[in-house]
């Protein structure tokens, strides 16, 4: 059994003038299906707490419901209950999610080995170049309907995936990217006292990333250094599992899997190595909601 | 199993001024316990989901935790995980409790059958009368240390008796009274599709709130209509249950029950009986976040 819980906050988490309620649904939901899933898991029962205003609309909250529900539905799980209260400082919405895993099946952060490979679902830092898209949109010039801005408004979950990676039984470790790529291979690396060489040049950089990179005027390898609340997955395992790990994969979607690095000695760090073979030492800091 | 969810939000449910972080922390599992409690069940495992300000010092959290646990010790269960956001709207504590209940043992709010006795244990409303008291309280006349503003602050839940009383296996109906004497009948009326019967003279009205009903300037036999989280409960038996109720709960603690009065038929309703025999029917609203 897993259980796990979330929680989008008005302000800090979504800005109601970027989101319909159905969006803030769908997107509260996916990143708690997230959570289960990167543990190799299937969501059962979810209970939503919501803190809302005295002004919010029955109707909002009746598209938020049916937000939630278009993404646990396809899942056969359901919301089994939960709370409302009134919360005049802003909108929240906590989820906890209750999900199953298959004894012996479950995939931690903590037992990547060294010599492991590192290997990540879709493109990490999408959703990041999507907000930043969104936050420099205008009127004039509106990226409202930018792939990427898709991507960080209705983001995708690998729940499927995280299930038949687990069900291979070939992970040693796996995490969903909710703070960015760097700061969650930190969680892994800390996790199960290991190291990490990333190979820079095998980022995988998607067109519509380096169409957003020449919007912003940054580097599109730059990209994925950000935070990202992507939730694609970060998996490690033995260099001969890669084939299975993503055979697995595409058994439950044709969402690319590519191998970044490879796990190293905890002595080593993680490091991010250039084509010119530079090595750059990095500190991953992760998601920090009281940093300023 | 059992889940529960409920939250608390600052201005809403609590006065910082008037809840240590301890205290706070207490209360807020206490009811989430007296929810499982209810259901006759045992509670094992919490998430705890937190909103704080970014000036929300970190003793403040490790003595909200101090209450959590002092809660949960002591029934063997534990925190298994949470979440921490940033809410400068104002803090929040959002308590998911997962619990166990034996087999066929649950009891719910729809079980109580026409004839059956209305049982409470305690003196509800005492919880509602120690609010009203800390709100009258000023340094001149200060009820800080009065029994019934300790019951505000620290209501005590009834999770072992409920327990005792689900494996007595008598009780048809069980709730806990958060919303109100009137309010938690209401809810078990509606479910159970019955009427109720309370007689006035028969509500147990303790010592103290006598006498907090003389420094409010209010009748204590009306104190118990309020809305009133108490966390005591409501129990309906089949008449020839009831000695078993009252031996299931001395089992468990010395807390007093009380029958207050009958289940009837659904098109009866619920009616409240004085002791001069007038009848008032009552409509019970129970606790609206949203009413004003």
């Amino acid at each position: 059994m897993l259980v796990t819980c979330d929680c989008v906050v008005e302000g800090k988490h979504f800005l109601p003038r970027h989101f319909s309620a159905a969006e803030l649904g769908c997107r509260t939901m996916t990143l708690n299906i997230s959570d289960i899933g990167a543990m190799g898991g299937r969501p059962l029962y979810a209970l939503v707490s919501l803190g809302l205003k005295s002004n919010t609309p029955v109707s909002y909250v009746e598209e938020l419901y049916r937000g939630f529900l278009s993404e646990l539905n396809p899942l056969g799980a359901s919301i089994i209950g939960g709370n409302l209260t009134e919360s005049d400082g802003g909108i929240f919405i906590d989820v906890t999610l209750i999900g199953e895993v298959k004894q012996g099946r479950i995939v931690k952060r903590s037992g990547a080995r060294a010599g492991d490979a590192i290997l990540v679902t879709g493109s990490p830092g999408q959703s990041a170049a999507g907000l930043e898209l969104l936050l420099h949109s205008d009127p004039q010039n509106s990226f409202d309907r930018h792939p990427l801005v898709l991507a960080y408004k209705k983001p995708s979950h690998r729940a499927c995936e995280g299930q038949a990676i687990s069900d291979s039984g070939c992970a040693t470790a796996m995490i969903d990217i909710s703070d960015g790529l760097l700061g969650d291979l930190g969680h892994i690396c800390r996790e199960s006292r290991v190291g990490a060489q990333i190979l820079r040049q095998k980022i995988p950089v998607s067109e519509a990333m380096v169409e957003a990179a020449s919007c912003l005027g940054e580097k599109p390898s730059e990209m994925f250094m950000k935070s990202s609340d992507d939730y694609e997955l970060i998996i490690t395992c033995p260099q001969d599992c890669i084939g299975t790990i993503r055979a697995a994969v595409a058994s439950a979607s044709d969402i690319p899997v590519t191998q970044i690095g490879n796990i190293t000695d905890k002595h080593d760090g993680i490091v991010l190595i250039a084509p010119d073979s530079e090595q750059q030492r990095i500190k991953p800091s992760g998601w920090d909601h009281f940093s300023r």
